[in-house]
């Protein structure tokens, strides 16, 4: 079943095969793909579909010694199973094992690490032009991006300055997509042969045209890109003139699961110096029927069954919901009782379930595509004219955003509400994703209102009162919480406000007080648990507001509690721990000796949340021990 | 004189004049900015260009509701003068008096406060957003931007975005890097003229390639836009097409200093609803000769004589060099000695004197134009391959590139070389451009070296430093200096190699021990001057390394010095500050006592530096009564 994989541990092998074994080679690579991903959980999709990509790139360029950067990099599976990590393949994304993602530390062949969009063409104009002064002209450098990606304006910077740099890289824009039917697969290899010609550029706009509008699919193809409300798709159908214009030479559409095609047109390319780019059509999924025809299901689809495709839902009782759905729906409620709220997210509207508000108000809901920029100051924009605008970005995304949040935001006093979802340790995907840094870098931002829920309740609460805060013109308001499940199974309280800036004393205690932020609450009352035993009962502050911080209330602790420990989901250095600090020396409490529990001033790596937690000292064991050396 | 202008408080007064008075009040308008600029200095050349163009505006839409947006902002001096701020024009960008950019708490008609560059499509979108699902059908929406700024990848993900949106929206293209001859400007009109044709698409590229490539001036043109190493040059020159398969409806070129068709066109698209875009060609400092033809100088000239243009130069003695000079010369230094040594900026190669390089090396150094995200990661992917990049950003504007940073950089341990220029409080400039919270946003950042020269000698000894330390694969290095003139005269040293994380003692003393980061030394110098006459000898140490801290030397005294005060440039919440007081209770050194003195947790407006200086505490008599204070 895998008798040319078997043979295959780096590239090199790979070119010993010929050309005609190459498509049996991608079924079994694909196979691998579905059978090691419905085991180990990753991202499927956008892998299957660059299978025969993948393959071809490798066997026509001299990787490592040419330059191959994959943009996001999810889609890299294949890529890693051929260079010498098939092996350890069934370590993806676990703790210990193999990143989900591309990373220099772990291949040669992984020539710039990825995890966020729209890098790569940045990182190999960089390559480019090293290769340039150093006088190299034989190295090609590729840069491998989706057709979201593309969008993303640091794409935008990267095209446009390559444009006239007179340097030898090849841009592959990975379409998934344009669902192609039989005969467009026929047409774009026959667009695709034209080329060559130099009658080409003439023509194929006109033929482009001609057949997207009368093929069969023109309707649903129409209306997919009309919803998607993202204006690079109208420049791909509308032909290449958009990357002709900015210096490129065009080559495609070309259908990227024809192997023994994409090779040839790649040699022809590594032949032609200059700035090229070539249009491959992928379907994501490709090669399992499910994940075809549900292509944001199967984007990282968690355990399935290899054959049918069938989602293994582990066998459990009532859950409580995922943070994000708790968001979903109270965003839902708000709209309903007020038609001035809207919805933005720069394309995370099913990562952060925002489409539960999409579903019944789509006119009031604006998913802005790969645009974290983008996003920040349009949400600005709408809240000068009386909208109250809950923008919904990742933590490591908002990282993107963070001149706009000052500049655009903070500095005019705007109340945007910021939802931080994915804030803190978010596990499997790893160094990239983390949502470690928020909290510091908010921080320093002046009248920035910054809060954590410590549950669902309060998630709930504190949307209410943010969209309370904005109706009054109050301050810009950012509540970040973590990926995945929250401890509430009942979480549809009825919210209430919340005064701004004022914490919760969660339990009484004495000796010692924990101030903890976020939902690592609830590691901090089981660490309690165990501590009882030792007859050791501290108090627990829920800090809720890390900014303004609830000084009275802490002024008031300083004179009962001789110790302090802090407990934050983010970077040791600037948060809440550094808050504490500063507040206690600007108050000239030297009496109180303060600790903390914080996520270590290094990157954290990939795993699942259990083994980071414990790394980073975020298990209930080692929150304990800490308190009780506290104590000591 | 003003005969007009005297008549003018705001716009409804301007839209009483005939059409044929507006050539007569466009030149007592220049001839007002050019008299003021002269005596009260600012961003002359921008606003010079758009002077006919800001009176058309406001001449045609009904200002404030209709939605006005100046991207950047430096070119609204005309919109200031025109809209109510004439009488205080004198006090633009001095402390206390009105802003050098359009601020939305200064008046109605800043519909959008900017500073930043590229932010106004994202802004503007969001108002006309906010007009459609208002059903407000007849407010207009208008934003001006550059050619420059146009480039920025913030404004692709914004026009991207709005050409699926169908909002009603204009974009006005200020062209002012395209220098114009007389028959051009005949040329562009008759284009103009014939947008209203249905003809017109059909033939407007082929007239303006054959205009364009045929003129006298073509090959000056296509010298200059090559030098620029800018791609959307390309497509300006290269025709509409570009804005055309964004979905936007292209007008132009036109000639930006007829104040009459400028009227007439904007009446035209004031008619047609959707989204539109118009090229205006402008040039940069429009009626002063000196400031047509030396732009680059006349962009923020300083005093100069109103008649004759020229430039005063402040009499006196031999001063201490800038230190953007000092890096400008040290970067040429090293890159005599290394052809693997490159720089890199993002449109700031004059204002952080990257030109000295350029002037000898125009090969090594990239100027990227307004990319801050590109930027950085271009500098990365060099870097992977043996290059050493010294990569110079303004620190506020480096919060563009933040993500980049982390994810790019940091992430991947890849010794980029950071020189962060005008950092701390910049002045005139003003909140937007205050490099204030770069310490706190790099310092949570894992795996960065953080640095701060005192002086210009430093400056070049940290620069050899981090080259070094790039030369040994070692960790990325940042330096951040400030704007303006250093203190040595005689700062050409022998660069000499410092220990990376090593302070240094510059005065010893008892009781309270001073830490400062960066040219605040001299100041805290100046306040232990003044204390030696209460009997007060505190100790003073340069931090110089924010990260790795010193940790050593602290510990030592920690053991002499009871009190402790922090001096830094920066945010006090999360920089020099913070890590101080973490240090402390992460050491138990709760018998130390410590003060600060840094930027208040506030946006600092414009100004002087010695009135901002006395504002946040920074003068010597604050900061020598703040010593007392912590020795009481």
């Amino acid at each position: 079943m895998t008798a040319y994989l078997d043979k295959i541990q780096t590239p090199e092998d790979l070119r010993k095969l010929s050309l005609e074994e190459l498509p049996e080679l991608c079924q079994e690579l694909r196979r691998f793909i579905i059978e090691q991903t419905a085991e180990h959980p990753g991202h499927l999709g956008s892998s299957l579909g660059v299978v025969e990509l993948t393959v071809a790139l490798h066997y026509v360029f001299d990787t490592p010694n040419d330059k191959l950067v994959w943009d996001v990099g999810h889609q890299a599976y294949c890529h890693k199973i051929l260079t010498g990590r098939k092996d350890q393949f069934h370590t993806n994304r676990c703790y210990g094992g193999i990143s989900g993602f591309p990373r220099r530390e772990e291949s040669e062949y992984d020539a710039f690490g990825t995890g966020h969009s729209s890098t790569s063409i940045s990182a190999v104009l960089g390559m480019a032009m090293a290769s340039k002064l150093k006088g190299d002209k034989n190295r090609n450098h590729i840069a491998v991006i989706g057709d979201g990606a593309i969008g993303g304006g640091m794409a935008f910077e990267a095209m446009n300055q390559a444009a006239y740099r007179d340097v030898n890289m090849l841009v592959i824009l990975n379409d998934n997509k344009i669902s192609i039917d039989q005969s467009t697969g026929a047409m774009s290899k026959y667009l695709l042969t034209l080329t060559a010609s130099p009658a080409y550029n003439r023509f194929k706009n006109r033929i482009w045209n001609l057949f997207t509008f009368k093929s069969k699919s023109s309707n649903a193809i129409t209306r997919f890109f009309s919803k998607l409300g993202n204006g690079i798709k109208g420049y791909l159908l509308g032909g290449s003139n958009w990357f002709q214009s900015l210096g490129y030479r065009y080559f495609g559409p070309a259908d990227g699961h024809d192997v023994i095609y994409l090779v040839k047109t790649l040699q022809s390319l590594k032949r032609l110096p200059g700035l090229q780019l070539l249009h491959v059509i992928t379907v994501k999924g490709k090669g399992l029927d499910a994940a075809e025809h549900n292509q944001t299901t199967y984007h990282a689809p968690g355990k399935f069954d290899p054959d049918t495709g069938e989602i293994i839902k582990p066998e459990i009782g009532v859950q409580p919901p995922k943070y994000q759905d708790v968001f979903g729906h109270t965003l839902l409620e708000i709209a309903r009782k007020d038609d001035k709220v809207v919805g933005i997210t720069p394309a995370m509207a099913t990562g952060c379930s925002m489409t539960i508000m999409d579903a019944e108000f789509p006119e009031r809901v604006f998913d802005v595509g790969i645009a974290e920029q983008h996003a920040v100051t349009f949400a600005a924009g709408m809240v000068t004219d009386g909208f109250t605008v809950f923008c919904n970005i990742y933590s490591s995304f908002l990282q993107r955003g963070y001149d706009q949040v000052i500049h655009d935001v903070a500095l005019q006093k705007l109340p945007v509400i910021f939802c931080i979802d994915r804030a803190g340790l978010v596990g499997e995907d790893g160094a990239t994703h983390q949502g470690v840094f928020d909290l510091a870098f908010l921080r320093s931002v002046p009248d920035l209102i910054i809060s954590s829920p410590r549950n669902e309740h309060e998630l709930r609460n504190l949307m209410i009162t943010a969209y309370s805060n904005a109706k009054a013109n109050g301050l810009p308001f950012v509540i970040r919480y973590p990926r995945g499940r929250g401890q509430l199974c009942d979480w549809h309280n009825e919210p209430r406000q919340i005064a701004i800036g004022k914490s919760e004393m969660l339990r009484e205690g004495k000796d010692l007080l924990v101030l903890s932020l976020g939902p690592l609450a609830a590691q901090v009352s089981k660490a309690f648990q165990q501590l009882e035993s030792d007859g050791i009962t501290p108090a627990h502050l829920d800090v809720r507001f890390l900014k303004p911080l609830d000084e009275a209330i802490l002024l008031e602790l300083a004179e009962r509690f001789p110790v302090w420990m802090t407990v934050e989901d983010g970077t040791e250095k600037g948060g809440l721990f550094s808050a504490i600090a500063e507040f206690l020396e600007d108050n000239g409490l030297h009496q109180i000796r303060l600790l903390h529990a914080a996520i270590p001033d290094r990157f954290i790596s990939h795993g699942d949340i259990p083994s980071l937690y414990k790394e980073v000292g975020f298990d209930v064991d080692s929150l304990a021990e800490k308190m009780r050396e506290a104590l000591q």
